[in-house]
Formats: C-alpha cells, structure tokens, sequence
C-alpha cells in the first residue's frame, strides 16, 4: 500500500517520452510539441498603424495637409515618404511610410472636400506624440525569440501562433496506442438488451476508450474477457506482441479467487505496484511489460472494477497528468460560482454529487471537481467547511486545485467502501 | 456600442436549437444530450456484494460453517439457498444468493482445511450487521430514473453512464456547420515563406477553425479574400447558398475605407449588433442571414483582425457558452495553485502573460483565464491584489469563475487599444 503520489512518481518514472512524429498545423491541435518554436522574422514585421488614420510627422501639429499617399496593407512598398507637411492613409495593421512617426485616428481627422489642386487633403485635429498608435517592428514577437517549448500542449492560441511564425509542420510526441480490456464473469456488453441473474453492462471499457479518445491517442478494444486464468493469457499476450504502448485493465485486481489479472502481470514482467492509498480506487496494479521486441515497454494498469473507482484512479494515475500533488479523499462534486462562499467573499461553493459509493456512476456525472476530505476526519462535514479540490479540467491543467466551501453538509462515505 | 452581457443575450435569443441526429455510443463524446436518458433496470440488478468473502445470515454470528455454495458474478440462477448455520462464498459485484443478508470480508474469515465431509467449511471471525457490504438493488440507480438530461455534454463518466443503462445509439443536438473566412490585403497563408512589405501570416483562420474542430463542428474553410466589396460579396454569397449554419469572418470591421464586411453583411440579412464594450475586441458585428431555402437561419459573426480580440470575442461571444456574468476587460492570465496567494490561504495566484496588446499573441499562449480588471480604475494593480477571473475550459463550463491574487503587478493596456 503505497501513497498516491509515491505511485504517481513511480509511474512518470518508469514512462518513457515516446518517439516524435511531424503532423500538420490543422492535425496539430491537443498535440504536445517536441520542438521549441522561434519566430525567424519579427511581429510585426514592419511598423503598422494599431488605427485606421493618417501616419503622420508628430511634430507638425493640427493643421490641413495633404495625403501624399495611402500605404495599405499589403501593398508594394512605394518610393514616396511623408516628409513634414504631409500626411499618408493608413488602414489597421497597414505600414507605416518611411517619414512618418505617429497615426492620428480617423475620428480625430476632417476630410477637406473639394481640392482645387486635385490633391487629397485632410485636417488634423489633434497632436499626438511621436509613436503614438504605431506597433513597433517586433512589438508582438521579437525577431529570433522562442515562442513555442518543447512539452507545451497545442491549443487554439499556439495553432495561431504556428501559423504566425509560418510553421505549417510541427514535430510533436507521438500519442500512445491504449489498449483498454474489461475482465469479469459479470460483464456484457452495452448493447445487450436483457440482463441474465447476476449480469451487468460493462462501462470501463467505453468510459476508458473515450477518455484515449479524448487524449488524442489510438485506441485498441480488448473487449470482455472471462475471470479465468487462460483468457487472460491470451488476451494478454496477444496485446504484449501487438503495437500497444498502454494495456489499461479493470477489474479482476481483488481478494475474490479468480481474480487473475494481478499473478497474470506478475508472470509477465514486472510489478512496481498492487495498492494505493486513495479512496475511491485502493486496488491498483502497475506493471511494466517488456513487449515482442524486446525494447519496447508496455505500461500496464490495472484499475478496480467499480466504475468510480475506475474512473478516479485512472483520471489521477494512468491519465498523463503530471505533477500536481493530490490527497486519498476524493468525494466527486459539482463546483459553482457563487457571490458569497460563506465567507462573505465570492468563491466556488461545492455541492456534492450525492452517495459516494464506488459502484455509483451518478457519482462522478457532471462532476468537475474531486473535493479533497482527507483533513477532516468527521464523518459528516457541515455545510461551509472549506475544503480542497481538484478541478477535473484539462486546460487548468498542471496546478489545478481550488478551495472550495460545502454547499450542504457531505457525508463521508464509510471507511473501506 | 452594447454591453457585453446584452451581446450574448442577443446571440443567444437570434440562435436556434439544431436539430437533432443519433449517434453511437463509441462516437458520442463531446456531443450535448438532445433526450433525457431513464435507466429501465436498477443497478445493481441484483443484490451485490461489495466484497470479496462469504455470504451469511447475520444474526449467526462468528463460527464455523459450511460454505454451500459458490455465487459468481455473473453466474447463472441457482436454487440454493442460504440458510442458518450455511454460508455463501462471493465475490465482488457478485448477486446475493436467497436467505443471506449480509457479506463478511474474506480478510475478517479462515479457511478451515481438511474437511472430513468433503464440504468446503469456513471460519466467520467477525459479527457483522444485516446488509453489512451488500449493495441493495437499484441502490447506485434507481429503476425508471432519469440519469441524464437533454443538454448535458457527454462526457467520459456519461458514456460509462449510457453503457450501463444499455443505450448504445443516442440522440445529440447536430453540431454546427462553421465556415471561416480572413479578410485583409495584409493577409497570406501560413506556409508563405517570404513575408513582402506590408505582409502577415493569417492566424486567425487556423485559430478559429481549430476551436470549432475543439467544440466537433464540421469546418469550412473560405481562405482569405481581399479588401474588396465584389470579391467579399461572391464569397458570402457563396458562403449563404452552401449548408453552414454559422460563419465566422476576421478583420474588415474597423473604420478603414476598405472595411466592407459590415456593409455587405448589412445588405443581406439583419444586423444587431457592430460594437460591444469589452477590452480587447470592441468592433463585433452579429448578423442573421436567411439561407438560400428562406427557413435556414445562418449566424454570422465578423470578428476584428487582431488575432487576440479575435479569440477572445470568439471565447466570450461567439462560442456557445451558456450564461455566465462576464465584464470587459480580459487580462490574459497563467493560474496557478499556491499554498499561500496572499491572505495566507491558499489559493489561485495569477501571473500576467505579459504585455496585452490585441496582437500580440503571445499575450493568449498558455492563458488559462481571463482576468476581470473592470472592478479596478487603476493603470498598475499592485502584486497581491484580489481580481475575478474566468478560467477557460470546457470543463468547468458553466461557472467558471475564480477570485485570483496577482502573482506580480499588471500594467493595465491603455484605454482603446
Ligand atoms: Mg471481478
Ligand atoms: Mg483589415
């Protein structure tokens, strides 16, 4: 029995980085970059007006001028300058002409209608300092900076970012290829429509399928395999000579006589792991296996059977989630916004998702938090106890913890349960 | 010039439900429930053990028994029955047999060899409680109760929740059709090599395509079209006669004599909305636009060009998130945990992600909130100050809102920019 985060250290031990692959910019969202990204020009790359106006010479003043030109976006670089005395058009995000040193905007502009010299002229109506509404060149990205690590996860804003810097190829860490297998003499299938005595659908296997699928890795379906000791071999061995990085297994890791799945590993390869201290979720076996090849290695984890516990400690353990320290108690809840946390203070105000049993699903729906309870050894926790929680989010992703207070009291679930 | 608040509202009354499409269990993740699911069995079916070890009569209390029988998980039916004086061996989430009314934990018997009868005999150590481990029927779901409601995302624990009741083809809201178009003679695709005077990568095209492929829309990607009034008209009208239901342009909406997505969008459908008080992003036009068959509504949102307002307009306005108080002006932020923000509690500490111009994407990279700097008149918020902050995330959806410290003083953008 070891602590949580002890088994957590042990398991990004043993992992391995996995190898890296070039995916292109529109595959590469939810990737984890292997490259640090430089920008090789600057951004902006010329001085561009932040306004629609006239690039102007700062120290000329209000007064009516004349538009020698209109530098816009994207158009040729024209030999003309603005010299003093003169003014050019400017459009948002257009450059500014040599000669120029500040935009006026628009609406602090008149236009002089009717030009007896044919020349465009405008008036100037106020004065603005030398820079003003200009983006210097590399205002937003210097030239040659790094504007993406190696290890940062792609989301919108880096895809933006790629784009910008005209990377259209990117060198990410291969995802892991998860095989998810179910074990138990109880287990159907989700489609089977009429329970014999002492059957039930099998939910790990999607609910572990689906979270692969949401970690944009490849997913191998094992399906059910029987409590009996050959199945399991077999199974097994047909996934440790496949391509697999990940075997995720649930169930069959109790005191029950044909629970196989542990001495089934042991016979493999190696165990760092039979038990965590965490509650839901105590059995949990962590297993290295060597696979055909020899060099490769299978990370194996197998989860209890309950749902919940299923759920929570892969959501801890087996998810790549690195770093962050967690707590045993994890009582599943809904965290809200409220103005007043009980504190008299605006602050997340938790409710709890109701009977914590590990076999109860309707215990983690809809929850976004996992509320820390091991501080407190009070079977029922009064309604305004502060307590810790963990924010089941992604993008809040490596220090994702959030004091919460307890909307109406929580009962503890009962020791071992 | 509208409150932000009054934008979404408006967004939110102009747009319609989708239709609804069925989709299998393995491709549901992500989708929003378009029924309510009942669960037409209890869990569990049957009386369950909660562990490992024997089933007995209570009231007999420790002592030798015969073990008469073997109930499996999963097993089929068998007529015997627990009687006084005879226990049951089970195993986890194994059925109950008839006539035992509660578990002992296989840790809490012994196992008595040699039999002279040839019946399997076991030790009780320990007196246990009627219904002492044993999971009643329906106690994790109810029969005929609802577990999940039209509207609620599908998430990992939900289609563990649609396997269990048996659901394996469920209806979902169709995601929307989006199409995303660029505009600006400024703009070139992403893997142009040599940026010429006056030039930028587009990154605002592959930002907001990446974030409607985040939220499983069907993208359509328009390219970039120049700052003309004919080639914008051909492209929207191409864009109205095709199946989108939403279309997402950048850029063309400031105060530049080329600005021509308002004015077009105005000739084809109904504008309500061309500014919004928020910081950055304040030019916004929402448009409706009948489709070609008359009865198809298509949403259509001209986002600025800055790449930054552009996603944070898409994030707060334009996303279809539901109901949450917001204010206008976002402060790109990095939360993180700490064990002391500042009171002495523990608590969010926001870090500033630099210089917040609305180009500079930089300034979104890595942000996993938006700070709330409305509340504050000042220019510099000195570290330690207390500020509102939206996380973004999918997760924590509907609420998600958090009280942050500042980790180092934020130099407030200048008004307008
Ligand atoms: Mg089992
Ligand atoms: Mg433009």
């Amino acid at each position: 029995m070891i602590p949580v985060e002890e088994a957590l250290q042990t398991v990004l031990r043993v992992a391995n980085r996995l190898d890296t692959v070039a995916v292109s910019l529109s595959d590469a969202l939810g990737h984890v970059l292997a490259e640090d990204v430089l920008a090789l020009e600057p951004l902006p790359p010329f001085p561009a007006s932040i306004k629609d106006g006239y690039a102007v010479v700062a120290s000329d003043g209000p007064g009516e001028y004349p538009v020698i030109l209109e530098s816009r976006a994207g158009s040729d670089a024209t030999p003309l300058k603005v010299t003093p005395g003169t003014v050019a058009y400017v459009t948002t995000g257009g450059p500014i002409p040599d000669g120029a040193d500040a935009v006026v905007q628009v609406e602090d502009t008149e236009e002089v209608t009717a030009n007896p010299d044919g020349l465009k002229r405008v008036k100037i109506l106020t004065r603005v300092t030398q820079g003003h509404d200009i983006r210097n060149v590399g205002s937003d990205i210097e030239k040659d900076s790094t504007v993406l690590k190696a290890g940062e996860l792609i989301d919108c804003a880096e895809i933006g970012l790629l784009a910008t810097v005209g990377l259209t190829s990117v060198k990410v860490y291969r995802r892991p290829s998860i095989a998810v297998l179910s074990t138990g003499d109880e287990l159907v299938e989700a489609d089977t429509k009429n329970l014999k005595w002492g059957q039930i659908r099998d939910s790990n296997r999607p609910m572990l399928l689906a979270a692969a699928t949401q970690q944009k890795c490849k997913t191998v379906d094992l399906g059910i395999c029987r409590d009996e000791e050959e199945s399991l071999y077999n199974v097994f061995d047909k996934a440790f000579s496949s391509n697999i990085d990940i075997l995720i297994t649930s169930g069959g890791v109790s005191m029950g006589d044909k629970d196989f799945v542990k001495p089934c590993l042991a016979k493999r390869g190696t165990i760092y792991f039979e038990k965590v201290v965490m509650k839901p979720g105590k059995p949990l076996t962590f297993a290295e296996i060597k696979g055909k090849e020899g060099s490769k290695k299978i990370l194996t984890f197998g989860l209890p059977g309950n749902p919940v516990s299923c759920m929570v400690v892969h959501a801890r353990i087996a998810h790549p989630i690195k770093g962050d320290p967690f707590r045993p108690e994890y009582h599943r809840a809904v965290l809200k916004w409220a103005l007043n946390d009980g504190t008299g203070r605006p602050g997340y105000v938790a409710e709890s998702t109701g009977k914590q049993a590990s076999s109860r699903l309707l215990s983690m729906k809809s929850a976004n938090a996992l509320l820390n309870l091991e501080a407190t050894n009070q079977i029922i926790l009064p309604a305004g106890t502060s307590v810790p929680a963990i924010l089941l989010s992604d993008k809040v992703d490596t220090q994702n913890h959030s004091e919460s207070t307890i909307d109406s009291s929580i009962r503890q679930s009962e020791p071992g349960f």
